[in-house]
């Protein structure tokens, strides 16, 4: 019996890495074709990728995966595996299962539909039309609406999308703790509004891209990230990409009239980066070598580029090294006013360019959205206008066109549904830790006002980074704060952040 | 009957379009491993290649596709198929039964060994101690000689394995070739040695990196190489890499204190990147978009190295603009002393790094020491003093130690037995290529002095880019020049360049 296990254990292991092995190759091909593959090579590369990710989906929906899940998923093998494998069973049985009860005709469809819809939204953005989207998303509604009847729900219809991304988090569990934060972030929005603004001409100053570059890496060694495990590169849309334990990169975006972007985005995907640098060796080449969720991840970027990045003890120590880089830029610019300056709170179209107030906003005005569409509480037809409402309500600013409304963003075209929410968990979660990180790291400001920020990697790295997918997002919350979900640490952070930089 | 013969088309160009997925997605990571991945990436990403490795061995050994050439070579299909279609067919028939010739499980023990055997290697040269690498040697050679065997041949033992890389070459036609080729050699070397030595101090100043980038894209550029189907990078080993038909990219190196290593490797670099651009679209996904064989591809590079990179006229019109980049290191050279300069021909122990004549001659003493080896004349023991024996004949120069003579070169460890060969084949074949196009182009003189390159392009992509691997060698070069493979073109060549170099 026993060898039968290990024979078992042994052929589930080696299908995983098969498929991590595939999914490594295909990482590699899409980091090149965001870092400077030359225009000539895009078709031939996305039919590989494209062959590649059908493979994935092949080995990720086989009889043979489907067999071992059975077999090592009873309660008289399941109790003698190791708790690794016995995590990596389980959440692999989880998208095996979710995939299996969709058809594969009706996925197929799916994925020809959402493939199409992305380029057909590029152009409904571009010529700021919805009405070329329009059906396009009906259906994509439609499918999505048919997945979660297909996986099954409790409470909410929209409720099988929201677990799809952040494991547990339910409509029940969200509402209340959106609406508390929307109830108080809105009359902060308009507090600011009415105060005095802050100076920030001097951020769009000529900012050099070499210097910036090397701001970037410094404040990424500063971090503790692992040059030796990573690399660091320039790309239109920034983002992380995680190749293998020893492969993390980061890629960030240099405007040289805009001294935030890089600032920014590389604290953001840094904090990305050092999560997955840190998650224990062990679970490599598992499915638990990954996040414990979305969510958990966005909270240790917004993290770095949020609680510490926009800290005014922070800047109190690294202004002086950003003055050296920048000395004729940041001449007359006292590191009080680049702190306020980089704190600007201003309500603006765009999510993507939102600072870490009203960006909260940005987030709720989806999720309301697109729970009320796959509840069939509203239709597509009527999204610009409901767009355009909450925007007003919200954050007091009206699209001029649906480019800048309803249309900017290329989830919903790509079938994210569910997924904006865990932008928003991000910033609750991450307030929640920081509160417990304060009271067990006592020395907190003094660490920021040094530039010590080992130890505050450190305990991020002990609480949350090495467990992986270990703990789910609730479980990992508990084990740390003890507490359940709360804006309230968010919304105390926020309103003190608005005091300070805005004196109201 | 019809349908039968496309269903079975159809199947074979999906499969082999498989196989080359699987490797453009290798030779990504592959340039991503000498481009800059971090260096804890290398061990997953070697796995992973290797994983894929298998892949397409699997893949070009199955049964399936046995049973689809077996099918489409029967001639009363094959009389039905399209060109490209029967070429593809032909290529991928005579590695499927090289490949089946030999026994899985024979095979999978020569790669563990030759993947162990490089390390070694790496080891031995390092300590200077051939008995360390020699039971390894030992070990390749017999394997190579049983594959010669289950191959089978005609003449020489040795004719098996050269037919891999240079398909129709013998022993039979080599030996006189190159036996022409050393007796005229030989004395030119004498010769030079007792000459006035030419000046080339002024090469090893200090050249910025900067600046021999921008060299080495304006001269890609000038050579009419297609940077929207591929880029230029920075490597250890200088390389090209074909991924896919639009992108094909060159590696070069830049050595601060010696401009002519980023000069040289990029013209011959860029050589064999202009031919894979430049091979017809209609043989892309197919084993026949490659360059017809080894010694062809390199007479590609040598050709735009050596003909085109050391030809006084190519440089009475790019001498500006090298000294527009480095005026100060280049301020008292005259162009005749930089084109001799360049030219400097000496005797010395590094192939890598031998000059165009003496480069031949590295070739000669490799291909007659493996080519007694598989023939069972000598024995491995033998090898370090016949090599050095063989360097004083030829070169008059004699290695200190095994590390710089006959460990030098990895490519026996690796298994490469028959391969050398076509670095001097790339000789021949370029003075026979050059003779034919300055009869065809009466005017190459004036445009290597107008810098106009693209003509000199333009006529390798009909005679020679186009075809792929359409054509073997042999047919290329009967067709281009109606003679056979003849060293007197290069003896020629060489001769002159000696003659006007050092005036003897």
């Amino acid at each position: 019996m026993e060898t039968i296990l290990n024979e078992k254990v042994e052929a589930f292991k080696e299908l995983i890495k098969k498929i991590k092995a595939y999914n490594e190759a295909i990482n590699v091909m899409y980091w090149d074709l965001r870092t400077g593959a030359p225009e000539k090579a895009v078709d031939g590369r996305s039919e590989v990728i494209g062959m590649l990710s059908s493979e994935v989906f092949q080995l990720s929906t086989s009889n043979e995966l489907g067999e071992l899940l059975e077999y090592l998923s009873q309660p008289e093998q399941d109790k003698n595996l190791d708790e690794i494998t016995r995590a990596a069973v389980k959440v692999t049985k989880k998208d095996f299962d979710q995939n299996k009860k969709i058809p594969a005709d009706l996925y197929k469809e799916y994925v020809v539909l959402t493939s199409k819809a992305e380029s057909v939204w590029a152009e409904a953005k571009d010529k700021s039309d919805f009405s070329l989207f329009q059906p396009y998303l009906e259906k994509i509604v439609h499918f999505n609406q048919q997945f979660a009847e297909l996986w099954g729900y409790e409470g909410s219809k929209y409720n099988a999308l929201l677990d799809n991304y952040e494991q547990g988090m339910t409509v029940e569990k969200l509402d209340p703790i959106f609406t508390a934060l929307r109830e108080d972030l809105v009359p902060l929005i308009q507090k600011v509004a009415e105060a005095k603004q802050v100076e920030t001409s001097f951020l769009r100053k000529k900012y050099p891209k070499h210097q910036q570059e090397q701001f970037s890496k410094y404040i990424l060694e500063e971090m503790g990230y692992d040059f030796k495990a990573g690399r660091i590169d320039e790309t239109v849309h920034p983002f992380q990409i995680t190749l293998n334990h020893g492969d993390v990169r980061v890629l960030t975006k240099y405007e040289e009239n805009d001294l935030t972007v890089s600032l920014f985005s590389t604290l953001h995907e840094g904090g990305h980066a050092q999560y997955e640098q840190n998650i224990a060796s062990e679970l490599d080449g598992t499915p638990i070598y990954e996040g414990a969720s979305m969510g958990i991840h966005e909270s240790q970027s917004r993290f770095w580029e949020n609680v510490v990045g926009r800290n005014e003890l922070f800047w109190n120590n690294y202004y002086s090294k950003l003055t050296e880089m920048f000395p004729e830029q940041l001449k007359d610019v006292a590191v009080k006013d680049f702190y306020k300056g980089v704190n600007e709170i201003k309500p603006s179209l765009i999510r993507i360019d939102a600072d870490e107030l009203t960006y909260n906003l940005h987030i709720m005005l989806r999720y309301e959205l697109e729970k009320a569409l796959i509840n069939g509480e509203i239709s597509v037809d009527q999204l610009p206008a409901l767009w355009n409402e909450k925007m007003k309500d919200y954050l007091g600013v009206e699209p001029a066109n649906d480019g800048e409304g309803v249309l900017q963003d290329v989830h919903w075209s790509a079938g994210l549904i569910g997924y904006f929410p865990t932008y928003a968990l991000g910033n609750i979660y991450a307030a929640q830790f920081t509160e417990q990180m304060k009271k067990e790291l006592s020395n907190f400001d003094q660490l920021m006002l040094e530039g010590n920020l080992i130890p505050i990697k450190e305990w991020l790295d002990e609480k949350i980074h090495q467990y992986g997918k270990l703990k789910t997002p609730t479980q990992l919350l508990k084990d740390i704060t003890g507490e359940e979900l709360n804006a309230k640490y968010l919304i105390q952070y926020l309103t003190n952040k608005v005091n300070d930089i805005y004196n109201v």
